[in-house]
């Protein structure tokens, strides 16, 4: 069978065909300015030099769609010969709520269910549901599957969840900390219970997703207890433009001083803070160390303070489990942040954890990168949602 | 000689009159409802059955020191026979910004300083400010000292104090970690390296001052590297009325759903939030874990996820220093609570440490609680700020 994985933002969209017969991925393609001036299409495909591109007005998702369906029929970089082989799609849907701990097949109780969710993630989740309501107006009679970014962090008992609030915010607006990167971390730590040989119900590990956005989680025995980001995408590590941790209190002084509102207090703590705002350089962090390397004192605290905050919850989540076999890291920075990690598991050696350089430098491979003596493992793991959300999607369409 | 040590707050002062030649504590006192009906002194001397009480309106500061000082020389409860016997006043002050990295004599200059951080703790700083210009108009010529909650944290790195928002909020504001309880986080780490039998520069302490208002540090050699209240006494542990660490995105959400202002946001997050809005039922941890015994789930989760906080702040904190010597717990909870420490110690053996059950069934005595076989060592200690005020006091005025 053949796949569809779509990841729609809100004028934006990446997908991805695979063949699950042998999880190849056919072709590979990006959407951007939907509904914008200068709407473009980007399509790839292994083993074949050059890429599409088509650039053609795109007023909503559902030309985007029309588009992509065309470019993966497409006879030099396309994935299939006739459409009618995509036999299914599985779109990427950010939150999920309480509603779902696992990926579902598209029904119409499931889309009253994921409106219900748009005021938890009202920059996300409409994205999400316009791509799935333009693919059943192009595609009818195909089964969706949606894979929710929320759903592997369901497992989180009471205590991991519940904030230091008054109850009734979460039983009257579900306050609580969700967590993100789920189907990331979900891979991953499958991935690194396999490279432990060892059952996953028999594993403590910890999984740094670190990329633009970026969380930790802890997962016991295959299952999340805790996860670094909360009700919002906000919270947690310092991130290319977001400020993870604050003192909260922080807000009402400076909604007196600045005179903020609360889109204004959202887009300084979401766009306007993480490395980006801490030196004025740039959200990108391997600018961060280019003007960490060349002496921006700035840039060296930013950087500081990013690793600081990785290995304090690393030492969280191994307090929370009482120990950990394994830290994974993936995703941009994780994967291809050879410094970085070297920093994040250096003076570690109080948990067992001892890095091994030599292995260690290396850029988005699969492989353990901690010295045979290391009690903790330590691995690195490039993340693959598009396939978890395939392999979900072939699991529930069949 | 003999040191009056003041803690003023917006309507109450607590006091004792230390003798430094043998640091006995002459009497102790407390003042409540200044400005208020009903205001009262209470003033106990050790080894004197009963309390001295009087009712006695008290329009201000002024008003309140003024029996403060006949009380200290009352002939049954007081500690002097005549008042000129207080050479000293050492004040407690909440915010000392980053003008104060210790205990200062209070001149002009420095009353223009506490000024200019009345904006960074404005219920805290005015109160502290109108107890000094109250000593200074009753008691002139007697010298005074300011012990300031913050300064033993102002030796804190950056990348531990800085948070991930834009530079500017820190240059322009003071947007930054500043944490507070210092002098009792300096108190019990400079007691736990001499129960340790070690030089403080060879110890790595977390102290964790859990009372109704709670805080956890990461001592370094004797130095403050961390602490988990930050710009303003709220971020971190869950506390009676205070939610610590929460997604900051919470808050443009709660304006937009309920219409909160700066004062709104602000009094939800430190006066209704906390165990006791977590529950419903009380701010005080002994209800809550009456509540928890009698089977309300609620705050069953609530102690959960308060041990969980202290848990994770421990691990961080060791992954912070590369270790720990010794956890130490102190002020009400830490001091008092059996139950709450031993689950706090419990499921921590990834760390070293082991708790002695026996040993930790007392309340409020200094003791070493782990076992022998423990490599973290776990620290019973009694705080005791008005010490160290007193001490730091005669040190300055000598």
């Amino acid at each position: 069978m053949k796949v569809l994985v779509l990841n729609c933002g809100s004028s934006s969209l990446k997908y991805q065909l695979i063949d699950m017969s042998n999880e190849e991925v056919l072709c590979i393609g990006l959407v951007e300015r939907i509904g914008i001036d200068g709407s473009i299409l980007k399509q790839e495909k292994d083993g074949v030099e050059g890429k599409l591109v088509v650039e053609q007005p795109m007023n909503n998702h559902q030309d985007a769609i029309k588009l992509v369906l065309e470019a993966v029929v497409d006879t030099k970089f396309g994935g299939v010969k006739e459409i009618s082989e995509v036999e299914a799609v599985g779109h990427r849907v950010v939150h999920g709520g309480e509603k779902f701990a696992g990926s579902v097949l598209i029904t119409d109780d499931v889309m009253g269910a994921l409106q219900e969710c748009v005021e938890l993630a009202p920059l996300h989740n409409p994205a999400n549901i316009m791509g799935i309501e333009a693919c059943e107006a192009i595609l009818p009679g195909v089964k969706m599957v949606g894979v929710f970014d929320t759903a592997f962090h369901q497992t989180m008992p009471k205590e991991s969840y519940l904030y230091g609030l008054p109850h009734e915010l979460y039983t009257k607006y579900g306050v609580r900390r969700y967590g993100f990167h789920g189907t990331s971390h979900r891979y991953v730590s499958e991935r690194a219970a396999a490279m432990l040989g060892k059952n996953i119900e028999d594993t403590k590990i910890i999984t740094c997703h670190l990329g633009n956005g970026a969380s930790i989680a802890a997962i016991d025995g295959g299952k999340c207890v805790d996860t670094s980001m909360g009700f919002t995408p906000l919270e947690g590590l310092i991130m290319g433009t977001r400020c993870g941790d604050i003192d909260a209190a922080i807000l009402p002084f400076l909604m007196e001083k600045e005179g903020l509102d609360a889109k204004g207090l959202s887009d300084l703590m979401n766009k306007k803070s993480g490395v980006y705002g801490m030196t004025g350089i740039s959200s990108d962090f391997r600018d961060i160390e280019d003007g960490a390397k060349s002496g921006n004192e700035l840039a060296q605290v930013a950087l500081k303070a990013y690793v600081q905050k990785v290995k304090k919850y690393i030492g969280s989540y191994a307090a929370e489990m009482n120990g950990v076999d394994a830290v994974v890291f993936t995703a941009g920075v994780g994967e291809n942040g050879i410094g970085m990690r070297a920093d994040i598991a250096s003076n570690m050696e109080f948990l067992g954890m001892k890095l091994d350089k030599e292995a260690n430098n290396v850029r988005g491979k699969e492989r353990v990168i901690s010295t045979e003596d290391s009690n903790v493992k330590i691995l690195l793991i490039p993340t693959n949602e598009e396939l978890v959300i395939a392999r979900d999607t072939l699991a529930l369409v069949k």
